[in-house]
């Protein structure tokens, strides 16, 4: 599976969310990051070349800062000019059709405040509906949304623990259940000792012993069930 | 009242609807037209000069083309810049506070398709959640959408009974009552005959037709009212 990752923030450098969780994907062989603003700092966006982008991979991920509830404005002109009706979708399908669509959120207020009552008044889910409805109308299976809340104020071993789920967001199957996850670690573990990367090995180990813990625990609620139909 | 429509189109001369509804407008004192793409060409917004357009208007509306069940980018840059903690918006208050705010939207798919089930899955009311949560956060009041759909596509005399309603929303004071209406209606023929603009004329005259119409018609019921009461 490859992944086209969009990410549109006019000032990225100056954006430590950002650059935090691209600098632990630098090394991912099967996802493209895509940044828009550098690549068009004129915003005259080549719309041949992204669809030949979007053709190319099988999960588009639009990941940017939630301001004002919605995209920056080069991901909105992104959206305009390159989901063009018969190519990337129409009647007859398009290129997007299948394909798997998700978002990456970085949002500056917590997460409590995104409810009835909160400050912000609705859930992410209601402020997304105009991505959903896009995924809908270009025949893309839509994601749970990746969100992170107000991350700079995050303390450092959390922010680890951010990382993880980031990564699989990007490049595991859409199905946590353990196989796949098992699956995708195996995957993440033959790949960092192919390239003798040591930059990410301590979240994988760290992650390798969640998984196992797991496993351990359902082992022994299954022992503990057959236990419980044997003396029946 | 003083209403500021900020309009966002990026290709306005070719649009058919903004032209036919601008048009409409060019006479009104209390409205006034700001087409963004048209003040800012090169997208270098003054943010100063449009936080003192809002202080200086009582009703915010926003026009816009619904592509991607969103605004045209330069309207979201415009958010990103213009408001301003501390200055448009904040816990302690700011200029927007206390306002109207409101959606006037060209919508090129029929009206049926935006509920569930339908091509759009969602309603206008839920795709629009980001600007009613701009609202909220503002402290603006949120008046109900306008809504035109597919307007190149309707007949000649049903475009003329869309203009009523959408010089209302600009307008009117946001109460639908008889009362209110039958004020708004006053007003507008006090200021045609001020200013002898012939070019509303019709419509006017025409609404006003539709408005006494209603009157008597709310006398008649009035009286069977009256009349069931004193037989009883």
């Amino acid at each position: 599976m490859r992944t086209l990752l969009i990410v549109s923030h006019p000032e990225i450098i100056d954006s430590y969310s950002q650059q935090y969780f691209l600098n632990g994907i630098k090394d991912f062989e099967n996802v493209t990051v895509h940044h828009l603003e550098n690549v068009y700092p004129a915003g005259n966006i080549d719309i041949k070349k992204e669809q030949e982008l979007l053709r190319e991979h099988d999960r588009i991920i639009f990941q940017f800062p939630f301001y004002w509830y919605s995209s920056p404005p080069l991901l909105k002109h992104w959206q305009d000019v390159v989901l063009e009706e018969g190519v990337t979708h129409g009647p007859h399908g398009g290129i997007l059709a299948g394909k798997e669509f998700g978002l990456v959120l970085m949002i500056g207020v917590s997460e409590k405040e995104y409810q009835a009552g909160g400050s912000e008044q609705f859930t992410i889910s209601e402020l997304t509906r105009p991505f959903q409805a896009m995924a809908n109308k270009t025949g893309m299976k839509y994601l749970r949304p990746f969100q992170i809340f107000q991350f700079p104020y995050t303390e450092d071993d959390q922010k680890m623990d951010i990382l993880i789920p980031y990564w699989q967001k990007l490049t595991m199957e859409n199905n946590d259940s353990l196989a796949t996850r098992e699956k995708w670690l195996v995957d993440q573990l033959e790949y960092a000792i192919k390239h003798s990367d040591h930059s990410n090995e301590e979240n994988i180990l760290e992650h390798a012993k969640t998984i196992m813990e797991e496993n351990q625990s359902t082992i022994d609620d299954l022992k503990i069930v057959l236990d419980q139909m044997y003396h029946r």
